[in-house]
């Protein structure tokens, strides 16, 4: 039977990823992903096969890792964080669907929300949600109704994919949505390039937030009605008991 | 200035610890943790000294990694999965208000929500929540309300701390206010000892999940109304284009 894992690499160094990510790709035929991931781990596995497909071909790429696998090849598809938010895993079972024989193996990773987390200091600690600006698969109405349910709810929330070109006011309107619920002067955090060159983080309030321009390569961090700023950090208390 | 690194471990076994988990444990004179989690590690630094507390002792743990930092000992403070998803890396901070001169670094790790998920499929590729069902430090209303929010908005909602001796009954409950909103099918999973001796998943409905008993070593998923079971595995799609 034939092998696919699935690997999440984490933020992008080396150092980031897991013994088990590294070991599946050296036990690979071939790696496969998205060209700038790809670039990412080239260096450290001088001698694999590496096979690129760019963006928004996904269905593409699962198609060809289960090709390159029929032919007997052991293969890595590698995606950027966890492969299992809002990773390739999903799509690789469904696209699997069509074959048999390969056996897929999921090695999970370091995300953005808790990568990200890191460098702020420590805004997840109780209850939070992921959500994802992007409208591309998803209703703008659905990723509405989450904003708001979370908002209510005092959840901590992350944005993933906060902004693109053609959506560049969307974390302001997800703004306007949380504070319907969510305090003005809500401790939030925005991290940039997670673990690679030109990491950079900053700690805001939610009214601030609302007016700052991020890139597609931020995660935003809302705090919940307990979170605070600490020495420059952000941080949410475990519970409702004091230290 | 002193240093501590608080770092996420990952499930447990050491092939999912990051290189940069392992190089500040390499870089430390002491490593600090709950018992259970200085066990796992123990053996792979040999040279080390260790300092375990028992639980419900975590803001002695965090003095205990301040006053040995204070004497110039470079420290590790150990968590199993993120150290910074209902981990340790908050405590630290609001403790560390107390301290000067000690820096912290955040050292990611996978948690039990994306390690769980590779072992039951994809259950997580789209918008989800974390909550925690252990009402010690935070009100049962609060939970409450948030599974009703979550399930409102159609989130996928993994549950941390589903059950203990004493909250037997918690899950049941948690259950049946889940669904208010969500179907009795929908696909559900769980898995117990993520990459530890003894991991077991299981992939079940909502309606058979009110009825199963889980421990407390058990990460419990809730699938979107999108999430369907696919050869066994668990599996959310991206989005709402079809494949």
């Amino acid at each position: 039977m034939s092998k696919i894992y699935v690997i999440g690499i984490g933020p992008g160094n080396y150092e980031q990823m897991t013994g088990r990510a590294i070991q599946a790709m050296k036990n690979s035929d071939v790696i496969i992903g998205y060209t700038v991931y790809v670039d990412l781990v080239k260096e450290h596995f001088p001698d694999k096969e590496f096979m690129t497909t760019p963006m928004k071909k996904e269905v593409d790429r699962c198609v060809l890792a289960f090709e390159e696998a029929k032919k007997g090849k052991t293969v890595s598809m590698i995606c950027s964080g966890d492969a299992g938010v809002y990773g390739m895993s999903g799509l690789m079972y469904e696209v699997g669907e069509r074959y048999e024989d390969v056996d897929l193996e999921i090695i999970p990773g370091v995300t953005a929300a808790t990568g990200g987390a890191a460098v702020l200091g420590a805004p997840l600690i109780h209850d939070f949600c992921l959500i994802s600006l992007s409208d591309l698969l998803t209703p703008w109405e659905k990723i509405e109704a989450r904003l708001l349910g979370a908002s209510q709810a005092d959840f901590v929330i992350c944005l993933y994919n906060p902004s693109s070109k053609k959506r560049h006011d969307y974390l302001q309107k997800a703004c306007d949505l949380m504070m319907q619920y969510k305090a003005p002067e809500t401790v939030c955090g925005i991290v940039t390039n997670i673990g690679r060159e030109g990491e950079a983080a900053r700690v805001l309030t939610l009214h601030e937030l609302k007016d700052t321009q991020v890139d597609m390569f931020t995660t935003v961090f809302i705090g919940n009605s307990q979170t605070r700023e600490i020495n420059g950090k952000m941080v949410t208390p475990r519970g409702y008991r004091n230290v």
